[in-house]
């Protein structure tokens, strides 16, 4: 299954919103209808809002407002626009020409994922001759949020496939639970077994030992490596140095923004307080409660053992 | 208000799981309701299991097997042993002198979260000698985790009375949402201003600046300053630690379990998968998912820069 693709003149996605209660495939032929899913995150992860950006220019056509828009969607990952920049450079050559170039993205996340995978399965088993590895991460940085393979819950992927996963604790991921949504019913298709964890639990978990390395997924990672992910990463990073338990961003090479110089520079999205206040619709604090949300953080580079891309592994 | 009293020959306590819906008061006659209550947290927190633990005795009459079974209700609080053996040492007495010793435990509360309140706003605003203070806290540790004014949310109300607290930043506290049920609700009662925020996103914001201290509570705190609470807390001691924010556990001295040498001496309770995966009855991963629940963390002294009781202030 793919997360998302160009089928037949329109972009089609899983709503994600909808997970895992079912799996719909939405069918979107307007760039604001698909500003509108990129918002309300039924599509969401860094590679996937790449491939989205990148298609988006094929539905915008020659429309330059709608693709300013479309760029700005969200503002943390910088993938969106760098797909969106990548696909609109080829506007002039015409619309053959950029929808070569959105599927050529989307083919090379594909690769991409399936490297990383390769990559990063090799650092954690350097060394280790055999048995299984337990893995924490957060959010979903699976094939959900890629076109087929992830890239975190990818690299967990080649490890189950080699025989080497004993288990992967997934954090739930308030305040959207992309963890208990998303996450978890990926590694249940997957066949790999997993635990959910309340996010304030996953510090204390690498504290009291058995877990074997902590992968998390980037939207952003600055020139000098400092990461910007999910809300929680950066606890975990904490935790993770504190119980001497390797830290290691999955991430394309596409998601390394060299002209951001350090992680201060990047904008932090404030999804407002209703996320906050409320779960899935159902109120949970006191009406009139107010909440700050930042939906990202920033992970200093001294706290990240490893970044591994579809390219190289950096040590930061 | 008080969360748990004795009031004519019964214990009366707020059901804490129908806030902030509604705010019921139940009337409990029997030792074993009230040993449901306790494990279905209708009443909770330290200071407050204390208090429910001396007054289970007035209702076990002589019963030693009810009276054994009330004490080993909730394994992580010390305060709940130590109120029903408080209690217990005077059955050879009688009904009386028992329900003496309850109602001076009650009093007692009450008192020391006074002195509390009164010693950790010395503390947090020695040497500043004007402006509001931003606090962060985590869970409840409130007036409804005690009698009337509570341990650490004392401190805060303390700072409002003395025209000195400008924020609370309160943790939602999954898997129980006791901050976002309990915490806003005393908060928005007490008129302090607050917001909301997720449990991962506390380091963060730390880390972000602008917050003057964390103050949470205890479950029990072993002799070396090692402090168990709930889960979460160890994450917000390692985000205050790196941003150079005080963390101070606000506690009565009776949360001292000086049989217990460090951290590593404390049974935590694990609560099982069904909090993870639903909340307030609404199911939120797929079927089938399991979760780890542990209820409780341990803070290691050296993360913590002071310990404020009703009698003294420890730094560890």
């Amino acid at each position: 299954m793919r997360t998302i693709d160009w089928v037949d003149g329109a972009v089609e996605l899983v709503d994600q919103t909808r997970l895992p209660d079912e799996c719909v495939m939405v069918r979107i032929t307007t760039v604001d209808r698909l500003i509108d899913a990129i918002r309300r995150l039924a599509v969401r992860g860094a590679p996937a809002l790449g491939v989205a950006g990148a298609l988006g220019v094929v539905l915008a056509g020659g429309d330059r407002d709608a693709i300013a828009r479309l760029r700005a969607a969200r503002p943390t990952a910088v993938n969106l626009a760098w797909g969106v920049d990548q696909a609109a450079a080829w506007l002039p050559k015409g619309r053959e020409a950029v929808l070569e170039t959105a599927l050529r993205i989307r083919d090379e996340d594909i690769a991409a994922c399936l490297a990383m995978g390769e990559r990063g399965a090799d650092l954690l088993t350097e060394g280790r001759p055999g048995g299984g590895l337990r893995i924490m991460t957060v959010c979903n940085a699976g094939g959900l949020a890629a076109v087929e393979r992830g890239t975190a819950l990818g690299v967990a992927q080649t490890l189950l496939e080699r025989g080497r996963l004993a288990e992967v604790l997934a954090l739930e991921t308030r305040p959207l639970l992309q963890g208990a949504r998303l996450t978890a019913w990926e590694l249940a298709r997957m066949g790999a077994p997993h635990r959910l964890v309340a996010d304030g639990a996953g510090p204390y978990l690498l504290a009291r030992g058995g877990v074997d390395a902590v992968l998390v997924g980037a939207d952003r990672i600055a020139a000098n490596g400092d990461t910007a992910n999910k809300i929680g990463t950066y606890a975990l990073a904490l935790g993770a140095a504190r119980a001497g338990v390797p830290f290691v961003v999955v991430a394309p090479e596409t998601t390394i923004d060299f002209a951001t110089p350090t992680g201060d520079g990047i904008e932090i999205e404030d999804r407002g307080a209703e996320e906050i206040v409320t779960v899935r619709g159902m109120r949970l604090a006191p009406e009139g409660t107010d909440a700050v949300n930042p939906a990202f953080d920033v992970t200093p580079h001294d706290l990240i053992t490893a970044i591994v891309t579809d390219k190289r592994v950096i040590r930061p």
